[in-house]
């Protein structure tokens, strides 16, 4: 914490301020300049309220130093953290990409089916499927429930592909668990901080997403909370924030991939269906992300979206997943990384039976 | 819902998306102009996919009309809410304006009767105290929890203040629908839709307020999801949104209070210390938000903000908050509202005794 | 500046960074903590560019302190500037608000003259109207030029009020100079530097517009560039942001007033004309800016908006104006300030004949 | 133009909404749906003051349809724009990527001199390079001036380099015009009108730079200003927005570029310097450019830029430069675009003498 004094501060306004500091059981060191003063502090826990010194006469503003992250931050392990999940040869933060595919919402056992079928084809080792859908509107489809988790646990059992879904509650977050491999907490939830609590005592990993005005300090707390309950496999997302620009649905902000990676330990990936909310700019974003660096993708399928129950308008079709991986491919190479070139032998084996 | 198709759209073009539409099951309008056609859809139920289309060849845009919000519309009902309370002259959407005061957290009784004493004797008829904390970070104080509301309770029996706080998620909901007058749902909240539908469920209003990248529909939509469960006593709260401005902690928009009283019947009031993140800006705008007509407002005030646990840099102390409370009367009265002059006497009588 | 060392910075880093503080002729000042240290630094010009330090192994962050505007401070000039005009009794700053009224654009010698009685009639002492107009089309209404500000000169003389009008060029500057009292620069040229710089060598004041993404630093390092040529008579206007919030063209941040008149000696006004874009928002945030301590308005009005050839959504008309003028009094007084009843005794005579 | 009624509105109103349209002369065309009735309005020119319109009893909302812009779009111009340069290999829009690269400001001849050869080297057709600058603070350096644009048409003569630098006013368009193959409009002068006509009376190419808080329309509607000059040869610059994100000085926004191209046939080139300020994410944002499809990049490059005089924190080393353009050439490939390998030989040969 510094307090930096006004010009006009008079001595005796910088030795309120220090004494104030040191009842408050800190220590101030007091750096004074051609024009005006300034006080470090030291010793506190990163809680001084500010605005305790903020108001005092002379002080013109209080500038926070330290940073309120712990488990997140690369200060306290350095290495990256990888995500991995028995028998399979995807994870997240690894050398390989993370690819998640699969449509916004389940809708039917046949359509995950085919759409499992598809990606789990052009190399995705993640499959993605709302049951459980946060809505704006109160009188829109909601999501299968219990029934979609069904489908998709069929669907790792026949495709070899691991489940990620969004939980919204307590109730669904349980289930969640029970069911799939990855509980993706989504962007309005990202400071419902009991949900976060609870998360953070599972065994699963978490993929939380941006919060669609978080800062990066807020997302990196957001995931503290989860790490502070136990749970250290957190995947970070960005999947676009709010602000004036009108031509996308959200404004992918690309840069906080090496932000993160700065920082944190923890894998980033990127979501460009909510990002940009346009299947046609799926594909250029995608490549985009992969070129930035990020961990892996989150990527809307659906073999017919123009009737998907839910955000049709930003799922991209099979045929256009397929190239999207070859394209993704290309560009994971130049990053020295890799991305699957089809589903293992053994699935294809069992499917093929 | 209303098609735009491009300037080079071939009449084609224009056939195909009009067989479309009554292959949905709706009725195309094709209005064609001097440089491009657009087409009208009606019977829809505010359900069309707008990406079915927007992918069609020759479509340029596909413009959304007809607003999803229905219940808290002034369409369906056109004279204000009023949330009342038994035998209390307090109300938000009335003459009188609804004046909530109290500390950012309950910290003890002590500090929660010395301010309610000190808010009530200044005019205002609801005591605002958090009892769960939603924090950036899971190491800061989180509230005191029951013990609190067992606080603001005592509080509501000695000086006749009804009682606002805040509830994080399913067993704090139940709780302080057991304890307080009106239930608060925060801004990180807003899109918490099954808290949303369970606060829907309770016989107690509801205080909502706005996200910090909400839009005004998104706000209004937040509050269907409540009355949509029967609950109709929703008071709307503008509380800042994120912007890229620096010189307060959110930016407080007034605007919207106008706004919402076009649209919705529902009373609005304004939170100017979380709005402004500033002690010295609380009563300017605090004076603004009554004057844009505003139906009430949401006040921090700590008789001892330096020793705060929580937000002491945005509290008011008991003495600015008289100060305010003189001010914001004289603006009601411009506007033609009223603001109450002090405790009732019935509580005057009881305090005295 | 503050250069904040990681967790990880050894002793050798920290004093890698000191001997560059240095070398660069400053005066390193480290704070050892119990985290990690920070090193205030003294004697620079607020030039030291961080990036120099900032990619420096070790260091987390460099944290300017120091404000670079000088001249528009309080730290230079501690009281209110106020700006006067020779036979007048309005001006800007001081305890009567700086009431501006008048259309968008000039259209014709009769539009003007007959909006000019109304809004002196109703107590403005200030004529606004566009002669030259930035328009987001080459193809729109651009203004009447030289011939509207001719037109302008004559209403000062005939009805006593004193003209504000808006320079987008050199060409239109020299122009609007000659003729007006006040000169706008608007806010897409608030950082149009060689503008700014023309219009500091002027003996005319100059009504500066925020521009509309700008923090409030840069607001004030736009008005320094006039002050800093020798033109101290600056007035600042707050006429709305870009954020995502869709229900007005642009967010009015009324906060902008108390966080200037903290900082600045300068007079700020506030447009909620162009804050909102809105008729129907005119009045309630008119009521709340002067409630805020603004020190006047900026107000489109228009004898018949629906046929203004720009701006006429959000011009409101003489009969609201009149209205306008009643409510803003009434605020005005809470506030300690005036404003005039009507036009003064001479100019009505004069009319009168 | 479309307006919406709200439900409540009565056949009389309806009527009344389309005499009015007729009477300014365009054709009603109701649409009644099951709640409410939209009608259409055709005969326009873009140009119905919708406030005529939305204040009117029963009308709801009135919804801009046609797009202003006509120069810059598709609809004018299937194919793409290719800015090419005389005995020349680089272009903009073409299959081979335009790289501009330089330091922020040319500083001295030695300077601007090291950095072009090395740019040259690693295969970079255009120099960029500041000589007037436009700085937030009057007391920052404003550049050279003419001295600059004599320095690079000197490295233009030496290296074979087109040069790139921008124009602040007219004094200095005219200046630039003289020297420079391409003039630059930067961000804060994006919407001086005046500026952008004068540049569209030119007969160079114009780089427009993406205001700070300009939407995708505003930013097309700037360079009509210049095409409806008579100047086809403008190239777009994304350099990111303003948002509320703050681990970057701006938000980047990549999405733009599809959606330019989608619109417009003009070229668009990113700028992931001023788009992230931060030099340790220029490389990573670089690849990401070219991924999304981007026509080119403008890239500050500093041989020694902790020295630098502007920008030191967001220029990248000569030997950053060298990898990033060793990474884009490939990301290129993968995307089907190509950038040159090293300067040309007849260059090559010349500075060997």
């Amino acid at each position: 914490m510094l307090v930096v004094m006004s010009a006009h501060a008079t001595e005796e306004n910088v030795r309120a301020v220090c004494e104030k500091i040191q009842s408050l059981g800190y220590r101030p060191h007091p750096i004074p300049g051609a024009e005006r003063t300034a006080i470090g502090i030291t010793g506190n826990q990163g809680a001084v309220e500010a605005g305790t010194l903020e108001q005092m006469t002379g002080v013109q503003e209080v500038i926070r130093v330290s940073k309120p992250y712990k488990l997140v931050s690369r200060d306290v392990k350095q290495e990256n953290t990888i995500v991995r999940f028995p028998d399979c040869d995807g994870s997240f933060g690894g050398h390989t990409l993370g690819i998640v595919a699969g449509p916004c919402s389940v809708e039917s056992r046949q359509q995950a089916f085919t759409i499992a079928e598809r990606v789990a084809r052009a190399g995705a080792r993640f499959f993605r499927g709302g049951a459980f859908k946060p809505r704006t509107s109160p009188y829109a489809f909601q999501g299968m429930g219990e029934e979609g988790l069904k489908i998709m646990a069929e669907i790792r059992d026949r495709f070899g592909l691991r489940i990620v879904t969004e939980a919204l509650d307590y109730e669904s977050l349980d289930l969640v668990a029970e069911y799939a491999d990855v509980v993706q907490i989504g962007a309005r939830n990202m400071q419902n901080y009991s949900l976060l609590k609870r998360a953070g005592r599972l065994r699963k990993p978490v993929l939380l997403k941006r919060g669609l005005s978080a800062t990066l300090e807020e997302f990196l707390m957001a995931a503290e909370y989860i790490l502070s309950e136990g749970n250290y496999e957190v995947i970070l997302c960005e999947r676009g924030v709010r602000t004036f620009a009108d031509h996308t649905r959200n404004t992918l902000d690309l840069s906080i991939v090496p932000a993160v990676q700065k920082l944190s330990h923890l894998p980033i990936v990127v979501d460009p269906s909510h990002g940009t909310g346009k299947r046609d700019k799926v594909l250029s974003m995608s490549r985009a992300a992969v070129a930035t660096g990020a961990d892996g993708l989150l990527i809307e399928v659906h073999h017919d979206p123009d009737r998907a129950l839910s955000d049709g308008a930003q799922s991209i079709t099979c045929d256009q997943f397929d190239e999207l991986m070859q394209e993704v491919r290309q560009i994971a190479a130049v990053v020295h990384r890799t991305v699957q070139e089809t589903m293992t032998q053994a699935v294809a084996a069992k499917i093929a039976i």
